[in-house]
């Protein structure tokens, strides 16, 4: 018998009923002769609550004082748990970030992990413990508490499950597993019983919420074999695996949204060799993810760009490119955009099917206002205001909602 | 220009609001040219609400996990309190126990401090940042979190300012000092200008509720000046300093009260050589702070021994005179007597008072259940619904509500 890691998000720990309900599901994977190691999220909206007491202080709190702020959620949560376990006369114990080795790099708010040292972990196991770690933080130089970015709860359980050659990684969420698009949005959207790495890396990264991005890279990375399911109900939930071992591959799997999208545009940029990578470096090097990216060159010596970014780093990108160019660009940003994707393994193998997508959406009279693909997916951002008819109409036309 | 060090209670946290008042106080310091750390507790009754869930869970929850849930609480102020100075254009930083080198003995719930490593917090001082520590809170061998028990910010502020050599140990709090008593129990209570460490030692042990006495012992012992204040009036305060350098000494300084009190009392123990010393170990052992000890041996072969613990104590301290005795002894509780004391550095020249006291008391038709005596204070219990009488009684009898 192994060691499986659980992630339970913050709604499956909202209340003392909800941490109870969690606390049986371990104790019957502890009764099955498992190890368990659980990373639990900060309890409901306790994050959000945090955030709005850092807000009424000040617009743009320091990112290291909000990381001290917000751990404080996760903290109370594995607690909590850990309380609940013992009185139900389980072995249990909590572990910060920092207690359990989770080592990152030196950055506030969106940390990524550099290294696990498993050895407080591993001694806690062999201990007979339930292991319950906080998600979501780590430590910097033993010294500093930093965070892994919202959603990062998925990062802390996969690495956690790589560094502990966990059999298993178990995801549970508030939803029964992947569908085939958001199932608030579209009526007969479709739970999947599996899907790849890659298709769900594409879901995930484009708004399909289940599963952090950053946590599906992990497990592919170190073949961590991931499960999302529910934790209100015992249902089998979605495998996650890599695409050879599937039964059937799709066309197109799944159509994904993701509202929180801001399309900056640079216009007039001075057209040097290295002035993409130059734009892009600076943009990186302040911890801004640019998604999408289009450029044009209408003159010889001056070129556009257009970029996404995620809605919360607006303002710090409007500074970059302010502090970076002054009056050498005009730089102009649109937050009323919406991107939606379909995302499909056996899209590779299948001219044609962007441009099916383009006529689905002129059809339902839909504006695409910028485009691009890969190997799997195809996105587009269309007006936010449009973008579930735009989902309904994709999920329609490619009948993802047939058995 | 030296090291401030100021200790804000959680009322002078209790929200966003009084968080900014706390700041412009700390500012103010600051811009005088001072060196400032500041001790700050968790906002108002932030901890009653995170044991009130801890208690949904389990009536006796384990004193790692609680210990893990409570230093939220700070965690979440001094975040907060440092983004408001960051906020108004200071330099601030904040800093857990462990974070701030704050070491303690392997003890969960109540703690002491063995050392503190003051590297972190002189390198922040010497970039000019206030630097806001966690109290409450510290760290053993680099890996638990363990707390100092309630009050223990004061404790937090005490040994910080010992350790920093700090100039002034300000602790800040919603009453203007120390009063001659309790001012809710007694209208003419008076405010002391100056009171000495030992007065107040024993106004703090007695329920005055002011100070935490564990950091009135330290202040002593490492001639820390202390001086208590109000954080919502800029009035002078109390300070807290050697007797001889003093100007006035009375016989009767205050009258203090504790309601917070269980007897317990042993009868027809084994009178063994060793009966007592064995009997206060093994409470010691367990953490359990006796204070009022009594005994007699009425046959010589057997004793009874009467002494006070804090109410919070009785569960425990039950279990262990069960697993101890047995059968072996008649053990019994009670939780309705209070103590009321009176404390004066000049009574150990004024031989009486103790009779004034007696008499007072049985005037008021108050009974007296169990009495001692110091150089410098009497306590008796009595009556717990007879004890703000009590109080009245002794402080008009002394005069202490005059000019």
């Amino acid at each position: 018998m192994g060691i499986i890691v659980k992630k339970f998000g913050g709604s499956s720990v909202a209340n003392v009923d909800r941490i109870k309900a969690v606390a049986k599901i371990i104790a019957n994977t502890k009764d099955q002769g498992h190890q368990c190691v659980v990373v639990v999220s900060a309890m409901g909206d306790h994050t959000d609550e945090l955030l709005d007491l850092a807000h009424q202080i000040s617009a743009n709190p320091s990112s290291r004082e909000l990381d001290m702020l917000l751990t404080t959620g996760e903290q109370v949560s594995i607690s909590l748990l850990a309380m609940t376990l013992q009185e139900m006369g389980h072995r249990a114990i909590s572990l910060t970030g920092w207690q359990a080795g989770i080592e990152t790099e030196d950055v506030h708010g969106k940390a990524r992990i550099t290294n696990i040292n498993t050895e407080r972990i591993f001694k806690e196991l062999d201990h007979d413990q339930v292991v319950i770690v906080a998600g979501f933080q780590g430590v910097f130089a033993n010294q500093e508490i930093t965070t892994l970015g919202r959603g990062g709860s998925d990062t802390s359980a996969v690495a956690l499950a790589a560094a502990l050659h966990a059999d298993i990684c178990e995801i549970y969420t508030d939803v029964e597993g992947v569908y085939t698009t958001d199932p608030r949005a579209v009526k007969n959207a479709k739970k999947l019983d599996e899907v790849s790495y890659d298709e769900m890396l594409e879901l995930a990264n484009l708004g399909a919420v289940v599963l952090h991005p950053r946590s599906v890279e992990n497990a592919k990375h170190h073949g961590v074999k991931l499960v999302v399911r529910s934790s209100f109900v015992d249902t089998p939930g979605t495998e996650i695996k890599e695409e050879k071992s599937m039964e059937n591959v799709h066309v197109v799997t799944g159509v994904a949204y993701d509202m929180d999208v801001t399309r900056i545009q640079v216009v007039d940029l001075e057209n040097k060799i290295d002035a993409l990578a130059d734009l892009f470096t600076t943009l990186a090097n302040e911890s801004i993810n640019v998604d999408m990216i289009v450029t044009s060159d209408y003159e010889k010596d001056r070129i556009n760009v257009s970029f996404s970014i995620s809605d919360q780093d607006i303002h710090a990108t409007l500074k970059v490119l302010e502090r970076k160019f002054g009056e050498q660009a005009k730089v102009s940003h649109d937050h009323h955009l919406a991107k939606v994707s379909i995302v499909g393994a056996g899209m590779i193998s299948n001219p044609g099917v962007a441009a099916k997508m383009f006529k689905i959406l002129s059809d339902a009279g839909i504006t695409i206002h910028m485009v691009t693909t890969s190997e799997i997916k195809v996105s587009c951002l269309v007006p936010k205001i449009q973008a579930k008819e735009a989902v309904q109409a994709l999920h329609d036309a490619f009948e993802l909602g047939k058995e």
